[in-house]
């Protein structure tokens, strides 16, 4: 039933990485995990995205009809220095602010969840094409403080941990969640 | 795109539990996992079937062509008592011995990971309507130790942990996962 696609996937060598200067975010995130992973740094993988299967030909492994389901988690999850880590990355083309309608209501939820088990989630952003890490802590404060439904981009330059861009992996955000979370270790 | 599907499976309350006694291994196991978030004693999901997708329908948010691919990693992960763990859930009607060739090299691979990062990782395999955990570092060790294809039973009886059904959730796991990890805590 289960077709064994081989070993992980090798989209991103370096060739087509520096051709491809409009990698989406989620692009550039598998490829510094493919990175971590080849290096043994960290353990993080995107979860696939739901399926609710309707029609499926078991005998051919084949699925004919079916839909994408709504995530309650963030999209990323995984092992880093010992810890639980969680995160959900999202791009916005808004050059002004980040529109919260991006993260669902049962996101948060799981967010807190995290939170509250002592795990590390954050939100990295995509926005003027700059890459930014949004802790959780402060995305749950600023949603309690604020009526705003969006996050100005002042903000993320204010308050929020720029990711900047290297030659592999581009988005080498761990490297920033060093200095977020694991400060003088 | 994305049909929301409100609210987390609800499939399982108790009537249909006590009714069911031949549930699987997942369904015990998820339901387990939904007592554990709704109780705030972990957040552990099982990740989803990862899906290639060949034809798409994007306007009415149909899959019209896809297959399974298979997981290179663990099917549950999430966070307990602080700490990131990972595991995979195995059922064999086999009553004499649980076959190696259920798990796949690149979860191999995967448990080395994990338990090089200091994660907590293991089996929970289902054998003659029992449930036991073998931890990773165990299941290691007897690959490395032994020639045989398959775990025989009593080394599950012996060696590993049993899981003893309770009233809710019927297989409560991280019970067991206190006593192997959290001595003395």
């Amino acid at each position: 039933m289960f077709y064994p696609t081989g070993t992980k996937n090798k989209y991103f060598n370096n060739v087509i990485i520096y051709k491809n200067r409009g990698m989406s975010l989620e692009s550039l995130i598998n490829d510094a995990n493919d990175y971590y992973l080849e290096n043994d740094i960290a353990v993080i993988y995107k979860k696939p995205t739901p399926i609710g299967l309707i029609d499926v030909d078991y005998k051919k492994g084949e699925i004919k009809k079916a839909y994408f389901k709504e995530k309650s988690t963030f999209d990323y999850n995984g092992i880093y220095r010992e810890k639980y880590i969680d995160f959900e990355a999202k791009e916005t083309k808004n050059k002004t602010s980040f529109p919260l309608a991006n993260i669902h209501p049962h996101q948060f939820e799981h967010l807190k969840r995290i939170l509250a088990h002592k795990g590390i989630a954050f939100l990295i952003v995509s926005i003027n094409d700059e890459y930014y890490i949004l802790k959780g802590e402060d995305l749950l404060e600023f949603i309690n403080t604020s009526d705003r439904k969006s996050i100005p981009y002042s903000y993320f330059t204010d308050k929020c941990y720029r990711i900047d861009k290297t030659i592999r992996p581009i988005i080498n955000y761990l490297k920033v969640i060093d200095k977020i979370y694991f400060k003088g270790e």
